[in-house]
């Protein structure tokens, strides 16, 4: 059973949206990762968010590039948080998927994470640290990761002050 | 039965959008003004398209502000011809609702028109010259008034070099 | 015990973060509202994220303006999912402090919502969608004010449609 | 006889122009595929429009970068409906062609589509979305080529779902 | 004999291209300040180009906004060098016209000004130096008012580092 | 004698200036092309600037980036045309020097030109549009030179049309 | 004596730069506020730099919009630190001056501050701080000026909190 | 004993900021260069920040990317002078980097220089600038470092007019 769903617009956006997978998969959280398109498949958006949600699903993060609706489709057809990842797809270095993303009306909100690869990665942490609220063995794999973060800074730091 | 349909996201967009009508008026066009919402009513969003089509409007004018989805949401549902008035409805400048509207994926264009009031009249008169390919009398209004504004330039121009 | 603080960087952001409060007691969701800046209390901040993690809070909402690093400050304290409002206070429209709240790094997500007083009453509504989570009462008012929107527009349709 | 005209302001278009020629060779649409440039050959502009529309050409697209004229040039010539493809052909990716294309003033619109060969398609399946206003049989290969896009969803689907 | 033309392209422009005028006027150059459009009026704007031309006027100003077509349209006729002021006219800030004039092709420059009021009177000064190239009565009078720039200068700081 | 002048800020913009000069060789148009920066060296750039002039140069054409001042120097130490070239040298594509050229206060025009390349030919042709004014052979020059652009439109459209 | 200069390069910018003027009384700081223009007046400003560094001044602060080259200017005179004010005086936003001030050239920096009042009383509190580093007295105002900015928040909080 | 410290907000930006080390090792100007990030590990960060301060670092320069937070972070735990590197990071170009660093609240300025490379030079350039107030052997060295890039100039002027 999926706890988090994985959308992405296109095929051409799964390089980018991989190393939200693989954060998730780190965590030790269920997925389902698959493609779905606002526009050019919106009853199968619509029946994925359905069938997901009655399994179980708790989180929807949807990565699309150019005028990004996947992540507001979803956000209207459910009520779990949505989490949207901005691809840069286009010769407007992201700046359209990202207000395309970001600027939802009140009531349908899209939590925004950053562009592209690091917003990939940073919606697989903002959906563990939504399921981790119920869960405290998720908690723990989260605190530890960030201890890991601060580890690699200073092993990155002594790499960088020691003598050549 | 309308011939186009005007659709506005909210009804605080009505000001804006309001010229789309008057001009469609003047030129002899009937046409249905509306408020739906992408994400806030997407199932009357559809049964509107539907309904509407089912009667006979061939052209379908959609105006929206923020993340723009409207267009998209009604293009992704017929295949008459969709076009969209991005408004400035954030700190954004419109600049959200542009690109929310005119960077559509392959498959499903939105044509898009200027910012605010005077995109909202040229989704009118694009509209009516849409219809016009079949309507030779709307052409001939079109023909018309056209030479109108060219008479205001030449009107504007004497006011402007007149003495004083 | 206050489920959700509100945290704004100045006191001058209290206007357009006031409509997060009060979708939050539309809701019946207990929150603390208060003013701490990451550059001139970053104690404080510290302090209040701790306090209230510790009383319970499971969810920060941070507004802020210009180089908006409030909401990352706190993202970098606690595990608890953050939510970044990006405030207009300068001459640029926003655009500042919308990047600077959305594009962080890996390991550290800001969940962004739109710009200003839409942004404070979506991040609410998130805020909300999250805690529903784990509560079914909160869950079942989401869905009746999701029902609220959609005869808003009808309402709003008939109004407009109405012959004057 | 070409039903529609494909004008591009540069040899250094025709790569990025291509695609929208061969969206109309699959959906059976006839076309002239052609260079004019509206500063360096305003007249042969002109003529060309005025000559496909005397021999019944019904829609025009032009494709320009930097500072796009050319389309609204031929907008200012026929009332035929006019559709816009900004090119990035500058350090500015695209931004300048897409806002002297759209931003046309009332009268004078420009139905613009998506930056480069996004939108090169897009402008092609818009003119054959308005030329199958008339023309039954073109509807339905539209029709059948949405239900191609929707195939190809599902086979990306079921390919990214696989095991490996 | 007017020695410069001013176009603008709406009526609307003409508060802010009033200042041209003036500046034209302080410096004794003989102008014709009128409006006419590159997309309602092209034949009118030829005619205009093709008349002032022969009656020798050695300078274009055009301003204009939004997608601002005109000093393009013009620089295509003449061979004169042609100064463009962006007039911001839309929510985006000028930036759509300031664009569309300074992005111009190979062999067709638009000497591009600043935004507006200060643009206009650039336009002016612009003008007149070129002018100046073969008048040196206003060669020198453009040295007088250069002075007078350096005396506000001085006559400011004096104000503002006179005690209160 | 040099009767223009084509100055660069550095040395790295030589490759997007040297097009300047070719177009300028093609006309049959003297210049000087040399290395000054406003920052680096402007004792250099005023001594340069008073040299050229009393020599006979009348238009001073200048090519920089980033915060790219060179040209608003040059307008502030002669009364003759000055034309500035944004070159793109940083990562924000040339949108900062553009900005820093184009928005200069009134009584210093710079004729302000397209990005790079494009601009380095316009900047040639601008000026020799100014030269043209009082120089009959090469106002015919130009003219030819047109023309031969008009038959490079017209030979490229007869290869992009012969069958394959 | 005064340790610091603050130059704008218009009156109209005095309301903005004034915060600047008020800060530097508040701690103690010596100052000359006064107007020179990098184009109006080139020989004035280096007189100005040369009289104030000659006479002791440490630091310039340079207030300027639009294509902002007053602090530029001024760093190409001086070795002092030099710190630059973007003003927003145009349509643009203040983009312009903001990125005609930071993207100065290798060697010649501009410490850039943000835009506007925000940006004249940073500059203030930055010219604190750089002279402070050889000035306890100083050091010490200015560790009692971050004591009460924490004050002010605090209060605020508790203005927020209390009941209404 | 460091005069200056250089901090990076990840090991992934020590190529942009090599070149500021780089200038402090021609000057003759000691620093430590280390990673720490505002995020990651904010607590080694402060820490970092007191002990370089009680060792009589003066001066602290912070490159970072995306939402920029390093520099704001190191200028609320200090009172001496910060430098802010814009690094660009991501899609969009370091306007992000550039806004987030830039756009301080008052009381807590970040002295910001170019993006990447050039400010990472200027930084180091800036730095040094503020230490020569109190040390006149190293504002001889920036004397003679400004004279060799006039020599450069001169040298790059010769090479570009020489006969090839």
């Amino acid at each position: 059973m999926p706890r988090v769903a994985i959308f992405m617009g296109s095929l051409s956006d799964e390089a980018k949206m991989r190393p939200c997978a693989s954060v998730l998969d780190a965590l030790g959280v269920t997925y389902r990762f698959t493609v779905t398109s606002a526009h050019r498949t919106p009853a199968r958006t619509e029946q994925l968010v359905d069938e997901l949600e009655a399994a179980g699903c708790q989180v929807f993060i949807c990565g699309a590039g150019m005028a990004a609706h996947l992540a507001g489709a979803v956000a209207a057809r459910t009520m779990k948080p949505v989490i949207g990842v901005p691809i840069n797809a286009s010769a407007l270095n992201g700046l359209d998927a990202l207000l395309a993303t970001v600027q939802m009306p009140p009531g349908f909100p899209v939590a925004t994470v950053a562009l592209d690869g690091a917003g990939a990665k940073n919606a697989a942490w903002l959906a563990a640290q939504i399921l981790a609220l119920q869960d405290p063995e998720l908690a723990g794999r989260l605190t530890a990761a960030r201890e890991k973060f601060r580890e690699e800074v200073a092993t990155a730091a002594a790499t960088l002050e020691s003598p050549a």
